[in-house]
Parts: C-alpha cells; structure tokens; sequence
C-alpha cells in the first residue's frame, strides 16, 4: 500500500508517519522510485504500536526506539526479549533504601515470594522494575501505620498469577514470536487500564450486592 | 497528643500539619488554649489518609476536601458513600461519543455486564468513572484494529471480581464504616499500584516458567 493508505487504514495522519519514519520508529517502505513507497501489513501493525505507545502511553520517542529494539532482538531468549520490551516502558524511580519502611518492604515482599514459590521472579529481584514497583507500594502503606505485607498480598498474588496466564495465552494465540511480544507490550498500555477499571466495576457490583443501594 | 507528637508519629511536619487544618482537610484540635491544642487517634489517621491522597496519589487539595466530604457523609447508603469518595479521586475525561470506535467499545462493555450478570454495575453506567474507563481502555484497542471485547475480557471480569471481594473482605475488617471507606480509599491510591506490580511480577514469573531463561 502507498503512505495515503497506510494513513488512512492506521488513522494517523502522512505527516506523522513521515516523522516516525525520520526518527527510526517506522522502517522505511520499499522505495519504487524518489517520491513513492510501498508500505506491508507489517508496517500498519508497527505504526499502531508506535501510535499506542506515544498517544496512549505517553512514551517519550526515544523510549518508544529503545523498546522496539528489543522486541526486534531476536538473539535474545523469549523471557528477556519480553523482559527487556517491558522493562524499557518508563517505570518507578529506585526507592531509598536507607528508608525503615523501605527495608521491611523488601523483606515482605521477599518472603511473599518465597511463600509463592516464585523462583523465577526472586531470580530477577535486582534487575526488575516490577519487583521495585511493589516494595514503593508496600513501603507506602507500611508508612501510613498499616500492615500490608506477605499475609495480607498472597492472596491477590494468587489472583494476578492467573490474570499473566490469560495474558500469555493470549500472546501465544499471535503467530510469530515478535507479534506476541508487541501485543504484550500493548497489553501492558492498553489492558493494565482496561483491569483497574474492571476492578474498579466489580468493586462497585459487589459493594451494591453486599449492601444495596440504599 | 500535642501537634508535634502527631507530626512524630505521622512523620508529616507541623508547618503541613497547620496548612492541612487551614484547609480543612483536617479537623481542628481539642483546644486547651490560645496557643494548644490535643489531638487524638482519629487525627493521626485521618492525616495519614491526607498525606496518601496528596503525595503518593497527587490528588489537589480541592479533590481530598470533595473525597472527605464523602468518606464523613453518614446520611448516605454505603455503596453511595464508598462511590462518592472513590469517584471524587481523579478519572480519565468523557470519551468522545460520536467515535465509532467508543461506540462499539461501549457495546462491548454492555455485553460485557450482561454476560457476568454484574447487574447493579449496570445500573451506574450513566455515573460511573469505572465503567467510562473500560470503555476508553476498550475504544484504544478497537482502534488499533485488536479484537477486544465482552469475549476476550470476561476472564479477566471474573479474576477482577475476584479481587474485589478480597478488597471488600478487608474493608469490612475494620471496625467503624468510615474507617472502612477510608481504607476504600487509600486502597484505590497504594493497592491499585501494588496489584499492578504484582501482575507484571507475575508476567515474569510465568514467562520464565514456560521459555526459561535462555
């Protein structure tokens, strides 16, 4: 297809396809000659991730390159290509680790770990944004006075174990290995609202089915 | 206590602690006399829930004012007291309703709550910041040419539900309703990012279970 269809198939306009182009987001299109291209049904499902992660998860440029990188590696295994494409979207800073309330979150959330049976994820413990996500999260409660740890997170742990299977499985329904690792950084723009929401919904159905309207 | 003992045990200083009670966000203190006043333990926790919504969920002091409101508001039903309080804390914008892309997402959520029988969530369709997330999380996808609907999310529908009768589980532990709805809160601003960390720890795990690490 030529850029005006590619334009209109992918909604997003010829100049900003032309500007993802000269930044590297985009490969260039098979070239007939100086002032016309040929674009592929590869080029249309790039340009709606580039498009996603820009307008919907608001990833600077030069991120959207880094991840891209990654799901394009395909000398890397398929947990660090999926890692690294994840792990390049932008993240929590590093909490003080001088912090009381940091220290005693790491401890509950290695000891959740552990009572999970989660031996991968302890394995990546240093190197996972995920695993420095919680310890902020548990950390703030546990500043607030609140008990939240190892006990009190088993059991959504259990919970979210299944939510990453159906993630996965609906990766592994993608033909090529580099198709399912963008839809799973799609997944983590797109679904991780669409989940908070749906728990936000169910939270609703079940406080009006626990008390009633009135 | 006196005002520098609940900075102590809050860890927030006195100069806040003043511009929390100036804005009413806190109630004043049992005063002895022109110069001291004495606070007690539902200070120190309603300052906590303060310091949460202001500085780990950047909600403005207008927002926490209009979310108390609601957390004290006995005169309503609990479901309305708890939506009340967790709708007031800031929600993504109207979704265009000329989109054709919103439209269809908004069948889709329809089919959605159908499908669960989630019949009091249909009932707030009109009012509901959740359900306006779905829809917006939904459009995203449908936009960029993903199939992503009732079929796709209904899995995930009932591990969410599954989660909020957990969450709702540990409201009821506490012992008054407003603590209760305050717990609500707070549980929308530091466990919404802890069962997001856990999802992707959970990715983790399982794509190190089924690819391992090479």
């Amino acid at each position: 297809m030529r850029l005006a269809e590619l334009s209109r198939r992918s909604g997003v306009s010829t100049a900003t396809i032309k500007y993802y182009l000269r930044e590297g987001l985009l490969p260039p299109g098979r070239r007939h000659n100086a002032t016309t291209a040929e674009y592929d049904e590869e080029h249309l499902r790039r340009l709606r991730l580039v498009r996603a992660m820009i307008q919907v998860g608001q990833v600077p440029v030069a991120k959207v390159r880094e991840v891209l990188g990654h799901v394009d590696d395909d000398s890397l295994g398929r947990t660090i290509r999926l890692g690294a494409a994840l792990w390049a979207l932008p993240q929590v800073p590093e909490p003080d680790a001088d912090d009381e309330h940091v220290r005693a979150a790491h401890e509950e959330v290695t000891a959740l770990l552990d009572r999970l049976g989660w031996e991968n994820a302890k394995r990546l413990t240093t190197i996972s944004p995920a695993y420095r996500s919680l310890v902020v999260a548990v950390a703030a409660f546990r500043r607030l006075g609140y008990r939240w740890g190892a006990e009190q997170l088993a059991p959504y742990a259990e919970l979210m174990h299944r939510t990453a299977v159906l993630d996965l499985d609906n990766m592994e329904t993608h033909p090529s290995e580099a198709e399912g690792i963008e839809f799973a950084v799609l997944g983590a723009i797109l679904n991780e609202p669409a989940l908070q929401a749906l728990h936000r919904l169910a939270q609703e159905e079940e406080t009006a089915r626990r008390y009633g309207f009135e």
